[in-house]
């Protein structure tokens, strides 16, 4: 079968129509981020699409001035596990941060949702960018950039090792001789690193996709080196289709230099697409979108990268301030951009938060068929392997499953049925065979 | 109404028939112990019989000896969220250690599943008795006694303002004004305390219930202490009924002390009923059951208390050897207690590990009538609010809930249908106000 477009839906994210007003668009309920039925029927809505994956975001501090859905949200892992139940075989992907988890935790829990859901857990590692966190974590300093991207890795590393624990034919479970366990099956981890040390093994047995997906989406050069290293499905963003075929090269010839195999990698842009009954009615309504957003909430959201800097406080017409090292703790990448473009074109505070906050032109926006061709020709470009659509208002989610896949579909562009109940084996992954299998494999026991 | 027994389910627990075994009945398949639909089966059976809370147990240290419900198991949590959307009514308790959890990450992951299922969340605090667990998370040593105690009270107490983060009207939700938040309902905790330094607010709105119910269940000082302070709901074990009521009276006594109400204090045995047709062949069953088990997984079992102590390594027929403060970072209560009875009987190690692993005789063994009457009396003995059923097999379950609970129900004893459709309406305790708002009543705003 010839390469297909993978799909995933990102649950009450940013960027999409309403974004800050989102909770006041007659279809979406004021409290639907904390609302686990609404959350299941959305996940239902993409698993009868065929999409390969929900995706839940996440964030720990919040201030009066959040975004709506930051203020009072669930914990996405716990929300997962109910979605597990709620569905039968779309992928469960949710944001867990390795900055304020310890690896052995984020192992049992990611581990017991893969049961759960009978393989279809996958796991955003994030290295958390709010250094305000660390206040609520006993910490009077977030962790620096090294240290956070350390522990990412490390985290990851362990949480693999203590996934393989148990064997795939660990638990003989003879009801005859009472034989439950092998224990030359069961394996300590006994790592010890620079961030952690843990000794396992994990009580939790693997399911039958092996172990989670690891999705990553940080685009710092640590990022996409975790990524590049780590990672089996990439979250990214991609303005023009130049950015998105420059990004894909660039972390599968990173993953190739580590040895690992380029197609084992899966990139997934998150887009909002904009669809109507011509491309001028598209247009015009993305772009009344992007102008229409209200400056006061644009200004308290461009502080993110910086720890929530106030802005507030200079002449929105002078110079961009002089920030000194702001925000290197923080979103670093993003903060050393904008001083970089302020600078660089000498613009006021007021040019540069619109310049960063006015949402990006979107690129797929028009009719059906506009945006179905859109898509297969980025698709066709290798900018990406799949899309991470935005799907807050129900609607509009309704006219891209309803009137652009049935498009591609027809074009063998998208599956017409799941090919499996893993996340693996949707996107395409192999089953990481049990580290332990294999060592027994290589060396056989003598004659 | 008159006070009416409350009724909790163990699923998967330890000490029901089969215990080390339960795995080779029949009724239960090999894996149920991480089977999700085992557990929705077990939790339903729970809910149509009118119980208020299934509760799941814990641990998370285990070597190829572990009883075989450990050595693979869902993380309490994650189980428990997949349980609230399978159910309605019944209440979700589950164990989570503050040895090895930060109190924010336990906040929102108990806040999560409170909103998920309605307001029926309830948390088993427990301060991790199994010392090996240490090396899972990045420390050499388990925390000693005091420190898990002060840990543990400290949690709670975070927790619980983490959970008043917002009172109850801080969203005003008004889609003409575009007012979404009440930023002046919203509140920091600024919590600074000797283990744990927390800002805050927490990003979740409290559920109808206001917060999770706390539950406890260790039996030293330091614990009967930690329930007396913050638990609402006390696991115990009663092996009599003058005991069970000396237990109650004592927690009791306690919380009034404190300046709690005793009557907003549920304590709940975990027992396991034996029930046949003739009250003869209910004990014969429960003695051939007592007197069955294995010697050599008693031995590994018996190990528990002293950090997995391995007693394999001793003459069972000598005096009980000299352990010094073996235990005493681990259950020290439950180790102290078995030193002392062997060295006041002078018992050999082989007498000592019959005493202590021969399951105690039950106390609730014969005829439905008899389990009935024998019920009936400890609770209006005041030795007990509620029991905490062990329900491994779930037709040994049936003959319970088919057979005990109607006689007990004709009686008025238990609940003919939920008085609620939250854990705290149901167990009869009262919804906490907002610490805030109530700081707000006491304190109007001057004219």
């Amino acid at each position: 079968m010839s390469r297909q477009l993978k799909l995933g839906a990102v649950l009450m994210g940013v960027g999409g129509p309403g974004d800050h007003d989102t909770w006041r668009h007659p279809e979406i309920p004021g409290d639907a981020s904390v609302d686990i039925r609404w959350y299941a029927e959305r996940a239902r809505q993409a698993e009868a699409a065929l999409f390969d994956l929900v995706f839940i975001v996440d964030s720990q501090f919040i201030t009066p001035d959040s975004p709506p859905h930051y203020l009072n949200r669930l914990e996405p892992l716990t929300l997962l596990s109910a979605l597990a139940v709620s569905t039968t075989n779309i992928g469960l992907v949710g944001t867990l941060t390795t900055s304020y988890n310890s690896p052995f935790n984020l192992a049992r829990r990611l581990g017991s949702l893969d049961l759960i859901s009978g393989g279809r857990a996958g796991w955003n590692v994030v290295a958390t960018g709010d250094g305000g966190t660390a206040a609520n974590y006993s910490r009077d300093e977030h962790f620096d950039y090294a240290a956070r991207y350390g522990r990412a890795l490390e985290s990851v590393r362990v949480c693999q090792g203590l996934w393989d624990s148990y064997e795939d034919d660990a638990f003989p479970r003879d009801v005859a001789t009472g034989r439950f366990v092998d224990p030359d099956k069961q394996h300590r981890l006994d790592h010890v690193g620079e961030h952690f040390s843990v000794r396992g093994p994990l009580n939790i047995s693997r399911s039958k996709q092996g172990r989670p997906v690891i999705f990553q989406a940080g685009d710092s050069e640590e990022g996409r080196d975790l990524g590049a290293s780590v990672g089996e499905g990439i979250f990214t963003h991609a303005p023009t289709v130049e950015a998105g075929v420059a990004f894909a090269r660039d972390i599968k010839d990173r993953a190739r230099a580590k040895g690992r195999n380029e197609n084992e990698i899966v990139i997934m842009p998150g887009v909002t697409p904009w669809i109507a009954d011509t491309d001028a009615e598209a247009r015009a309504a993305e772009e009344h979108f992007r102008n229409g957003r209200d400056f006061a909430k644009n200004l308290a959201q461009f502080g993110r990268p910086f720890g929530w800097h106030d802005f507030g406080r200079y002449d929105l017409d002078a110079p961009f301030p002089d920030l000194g090292d702001l925000g290197k703790d923080s979103f670093r990448t993003q903060a050393e951009r904008i001083k970089q473009v302020a600078r660089d074109e000498r613009l006021t505070l007021r040019q540069t938060v619109q310049r960063f906050t006015a949402a990006t032109p979107a690129p797929f926006v028009g009719t059906p068929r506009t945006v179905a061709d859109r898509i297969q020709e980025w698709f066709e470009a290798g900018a990406l392997d799949g899309l991470n659509i935005h799907i807050t208002v129900p609607s509009v989610f309704a006219r891209f499953t309803d009137e652009v896949l049935p498009i591609l579909r027809e074009r063998g562009v998208v599956r017409d049925r799941y090919e499996a109940d893993t996340l693996r084996g949707n996107l395409g992954l192999p089953i990481p065979e049990n580290v332990h299998t294999a060592a027994r494999r290589r060396t056989p026991v003598p004659a």
